[in-house]
């Protein structure tokens, strides 16, 4: 019972630290380690009271699935924990492979039962660790992904924790036992077609024959790797703010004058706020290397999904526009949104206060618009842009909205935002 | 022939870029690495003339021996190469293994035979690199370790470089043969009580059996462990400036406003560039939560060979200093450095210009002591520390130069420095 002792306080000060009226749901695949964690979790549940669920992904994946199922009812039963069943189909037709597919299944399970402000509890342990931290190795991985899985991180609004992400595998087994609980195995974790089965079976046993603390060591390398990967964002956040904060559009002057390392990490790190795929090693060469280029201008490096460019002495990253198609052209009321070929656009016109509605035909832009301005009388759409500071290469994707034979306004359609209004026209984007 | 013309432009390159005169010394085992890499470098030499010596080191281990030997001085007339032998004994007493005691000799014989300047060329390949990151991984270490063995760094004065390091060993193997060359199998190599060994014998090829490109990957995740590690380094030098860049003092407002994982990080970087051993991750956390207390007075972490105290708002990072013996005293001429328990000082103290040496007592302070200061009259010792700004532990250390019946000096042994002169005496440190 020695083992079990040692095991629940953890358990408690888990549930202790999750705030009051929080849902905790655990993850309950009725393998050995998460019913060992649901046990530990509904026995804290009496010293610190939350609503505590159990939730069963059954992947129909095998011909156990049903024996799964039973013995989760029958735990979940004998604890008192309401258990909630998710069938999910796993879709093997994107190329990456069976775990890569149960796993995106596993999550739009959670995701569809979790409300945002609940807590998620997975049971994976050191040894789990261990074996992310290979398998990120065997890829090649750099900080982000040599840090593994994390002790506690927040997914769309929900909170997911491990709290077993330190215990060797061993200490489980030995507080299950203790316990007298039973479990399910699952014959999949022998199937060696599968990556992480190979690592458990054949590499962790072979390293641990000669390195008995194998386990622990990796598992340490993947903590280190993790406030690693903390304290590069860090210094990368340092490094964004010198450059004006605009991850979107960083100041060449600051960018230059840091290590090369450091610029690297900055654009690694600024495509990532953007939300952007960051760019193949490569790439970031290149880029890296046209930084110095005099005519800053001619510099464009893309990649899949992402482009960056240098103009007036700004990096520019961005996703790549696609182009309009030929003689496209769409009729607006100002109201609705406007439906580009980017998607609609959420911008609104209107010419007086008392026109509800306009008649509005958007094209394109194509060179020699002229436009009214208050206060500034006939001035040439391109002069206007120029002034306007937008990068040239932007211009090409402007959105031109012609009232009858005049231009009421110019739409860029990135931000989106509208850039320049006629006189007597009232824009704005929302 | 198409493999030997794409690895010979690396090695051109390399010499290319050593500066014409320095000395350019290849380790030559005999194997088929260095084999290769010796005659790789006598044909760039014919296009970038460098002075090119080979440097042999006989560990004496093995009965092969003498075959390796006799194949070096083959190679290196053929090849029109001087050829040194370092005749090493191995120390197998440090308790710290055979890989590290053989590898401790081999830099010595490096060191003995290596003048500042010059470049010594090792022959470690990419194999060789995914082999040191696993390595490293199996003791849990983090970037510094995983960083493995860089492309080229300075040491002692001298240029290491490894000009074959991201190369695969498949490779290095198709152009030796290409070339026809010939070498000698290592014995050692097979045996696996050797942990390195393991890992090529046994470890990678069921790696690679699972995943070709384990070799590429594992020495890509180490290159990003490399350049992790230059990255935070820069960042704690960052902090280091902002605590006021002194090392040994780290101003403790600065230090806690850091993120705890920045903490930390400047904590360990200050104690390596101090030559202090680093913190153990558990000492680490103990003075990490102390340094939040509110009477710092009572402030202070020990781990081996180092201790962290704070005081007046600052970290203190240093070295134990030995406690001086009961009763310790030594006479001193005031000209020759002084003979402490921390070593031999060197300070001078006189009396007055015509007295080339004098007859000084110094033991360590007692407590009650009084000085006559210039300008400044009759003054208790313990006052003037006070204002001194020196440590309280500090001041338990100090030794005083008695002149007869009178202080004539305070000496901090630490720095060593002269802290106290008294009035008709001049001190210096040198």
């Amino acid at each position: 019972m020695r083992e079990e002792r040692s095991l629940q306080p953890l358990i408690d000060d888990a549930l202790a630290e999750t705030p009051p009226g929080r849902r905790v749901w655990v993850a309950l695949s009725g393998g050995l380690d998460s019913s060992l964690l649901l046990t530990l979790a509904a026995r804290a549940a009496h010293r610190h009271p939350r609503p505590l669920y159990a939730l069963h992904v059954d992947h129909g994946l095998q011909q156990a699935s049903c024996e799964f199922v039973r013995h989760c009812r029958r735990l979940c039963d004998r604890l008192g924990v309401p258990l909630f069943i998710e069938r999910v189909s796993v879709d093997m037709t994107t190329g990456r492979g069976l775990e890569a597919a149960a796993r995106e299944a596993r999550y739009a399970a959670f995701a569809a039962r979790l409300r945002p402000g609940d807590a998620l509890w997975l049971a994976q342990h050191r040894r789990d660790q261990a074996e992310t931290w290979l398998l990120a190795a065997l890829r090649g991985s750099g900080m982000r992904g040599l840090a593994a899985m994390p002790m506690a991180r927040d997914w769309a609004g929900r909170r997911v924790a491990r709290p077993l992400r330190d215990l060797p595998r061993a200490r489980l087994e030995r507080a299950a036992e203790a316990m007298g609980l039973d479990w399910v195995e699952d014959p999949s974790n022998l199937d060696e077609a599968l990556d992480r089965n190979f690592l458990r079976q054949r590499v962790l046993p072979l390293l641990e024959s000669r390195w008995p603390r194998a386990e622990a060591s990796l598992a340490r390398s993947a903590a280190l790797a993790g406030e690693a990967d903390v304290l590069l964002g860090e210094l990368a956040t340092l490094d964004l703010t010198a450059c004006g904060a605009d991850p979107a559009r960083l100041a060449l002057p600051v960018l230059r004058a840091l290590s090369a390392p450091r610029r690297r990490l900055l654009i690694r790190h600024a495509c990532q706020r953007l939300e952007l795929p960051t760019p193949p090693a490569a790439r970031l060469a290149t880029l890296d290397a046209q930084l110095h280029a005099r005519r800053d201008a001619q510099v464009r490096v893309a990649w899949p999904g992402a482009e960056a460019r240098c103009w007036r002495e700004a990096l520019y990253l961005e996703r790549p526009e696609p182009g309009l198609p030929a003689g496209w052209q769409v009729d607006w009321d100002g109201q609705t949104p406007l439906a580009s070929p980017q998607g609609r656009l959420r911008v609104r016109l209107a010419g007086c206060p008392c026109r509800e509605k306009g008649h509005y035909l958007v094209r394109p832009r194509q060179g020699g618009e002229v436009m009214h301005l208050a206060r500034r009388g006939r001035r040439d759409l391109k002069r206007l842009l120029q002034e306007a500071d937008l990068p040239p290469w932007r211009r090409q994707a402007l959105l031109v909205v012609w009232d009858g034979a005049a231009v009421a306004a110019v739409i860029d359609p990135r931000a989106p935002s509208v850039l320049v209004v006629a006189e007597g026209y009232r824009a704005e984007a929302y």
